[in-house]
């Protein structure tokens, strides 16, 4: 019987137990499981994998708690600038959308663009008229913003300020700066991204990734998630991949690729792929983590930050949702 | 002794010897001959790859005959909208700038983007705006356009009132249309994009790519030459690598990537890698090529399109200049 199901995460980064609520904990690991479900749904009545992505990253793209669509984080200018992409393993067909606002769902757009242009990849005001070409709504900008996310770049610039060209890797240092609750907001910076990796009854792949990038971003800065290659890719040979974290170290190992091309040149297991190529990250400096699921169900969520927003659900077997370094990693 | 030298491109496609004429063929001898000169230069005098790739692709920016800086191709509002990315493949650091105008050499502006920001890509507009903060000359439209490229929009858009959206693949396709200065005004419509991959005495690798992307271009297309992964890569480990062909194509199989991927994994020559790597572009239905050179400074030059415009120079040993596919393909 051909094995399906699919691997989701909306994000990596220092997500530590003791910083965390109980209540928001509660809501993560909720819209984890309703995000997995829609997706493995579309897998069980025998939908295909391109299908359970779309599902899967519009239920995280609708949520505010994640780093995608409504409650994706603000740009130096005070709004959302969003990518995402996606790929197709049966036919390696990709499209991806850069540094488009009024999207309320930006992976539907990146299918729309592999499916309904001659191109993979279209960025900024041309694919917003691209989009509206194909009659989609186009949202104001409050319906993406969210008041967390304006406390995060009012803190960004703000340590801009005071450290200068530093800030950046400050936040990426994660120093304690004063109280968890500044903690929390610098933490969240960059992460939250989401992305989805699911194999169907047909025994075809696909992956896509959605997000809003890095608080307080400028000069229209892409990072790997609309980058095919980096942040997503799906080949039914190997995996399909999607990625998250610091997007610069992912685009210069081109992370999601890398781990296709072991198995597809060493014979490596997604896992054993997945967890080189991170390596290769960290060695580089950068931190972050992948899913990805191969052609016979084998998954992996592979990631050198201390946490990482993740579920996978896997025909015949129970549904898993996790965050912290200690829980499920298989 | 360390060996040192450079291999470049300056577009593949359809370029036959029947339809070139004696005059067109001295000058782009010429004109490759003196961008391989300026990157040999610098590294017969001990200067690193990455200077060297600037320096050859810089004389390729400036000169009309190329699909990069001034002579590239227009979008479909008439405007040179123009992409590079540049890679250090003893550092696996990276600059790109995608849809950026006004500036007279986007690789440069894509090296500062590796050594000056914080990001490895940045897109539109907010690319410019770096640029301005780095003191870049602003250049006007008028620099960059030429009555050849007017001509080629103009066949474009009548392509495309006659035969629909089949017109992007007509000109693919390269149906005889009328006359010899038909075809060879529709034969350049995407090509002519410029590449170098560099070894400089120091053992050091590097790659760049720069491109106007495809005449009569909409939405805000992004081809492969901005990618890091697809159109350019660098890796002291293994090779660096320029990309020149139908974007698209490109950016599916990861060819830059996929390149240095079979090397490392598979212990490939880079030849070898080069070769299978075009195939599989092929096989998706894609046209085009790459030049690459590993820190032995063995080279490759593969295309499976009838030509394309390269040249190389190894220490000790005679500069080549080809361009039909029957010339020196190593």
């Amino acid at each position: 019987m051909q094995k399906y199901g699919l691997v989701i995460h909306g994000g990596a980064g220092v997500i530590l137990r003791n910083e965390m609520s109980p209540e928001l904990e509660a809501q993560y690991r909720a819209r984890l499981a309703e995000a997995l479900a829609a997706g493995y749904t579309v897998l069980d009545r025998g939908g295909t994998a391109l299908e359970a992505v779309t599902a899967t990253i519009n239920v995280m793209e609708d949520s505010p708690l994640f780093n995608a669509g409504k409650g994706a984080v603000l740009n130096a200018d005070g709004i959302c600038e969003l990518d995402a992409s996606i790929m197709n393993g049966r036919t390696l067909e990709a499209g991806a959308v850069a540094g488009v606002h009024h999207i309320k769902n930006p992976i539907n757009l990146a299918r729309d663009v592999m499916q309904k242009s001659a191109h993979v990849m279209l960025a900024g005001k041309g694919a917003e008229v691209f989009a509206q070409s194909l009659g989609y709504e186009m949202m104001p900008e409050s319906y993406f913003k969210t008041e967390f996310r304006a406390k995060q770049l009012e803190k960004a610039k703000e340590l801009e300020q005071t450290h200068g060209a530093k800030s950046a890797s400050l936040m990426q240092e994660r120093v304690t700066f004063t109280t968890v609750d500044d903690n929390y907001l610098i933490q969240q910076f960059k992460w939250g991204t989401v992305g989805c990796a699911a194999l169907d009854q047909h025994g075809n792949l696909a992956a896509g990734t959605s997000t809003g990038g890095m608080t307080n971003k400028k000069f229209g800065r892409v990072g790997d998630s609309p980058i095919i290659g980096a942040g997503t890719y799906a080949n039914n040979a190997t995996c399909a991949v999607s990625a998250t974290g610091w997007g610069e170290f992912f685009i210069r190992a081109s992370v999601a690729h890398d781990i296709s091309a072991q198995m597809e040149y060493q014979g490596k297991s997604v896992r054993d792929a997945a967890a080189a190529t991170i390596a290769k990250v960290g060695k580089l400096g950068g931190d972050g983590g992948v899913i990805a699921i191969d052609a016979q169900g084998h998954i992996a969520m592979e990631f050198n930050s201390p946490g990482m927003y993740r579920a996978y659900h896997l025909a015949g077997q129970p549904a898993v949702v996790a965050i912290y370094g200690d829980e499920a990693k298989q």
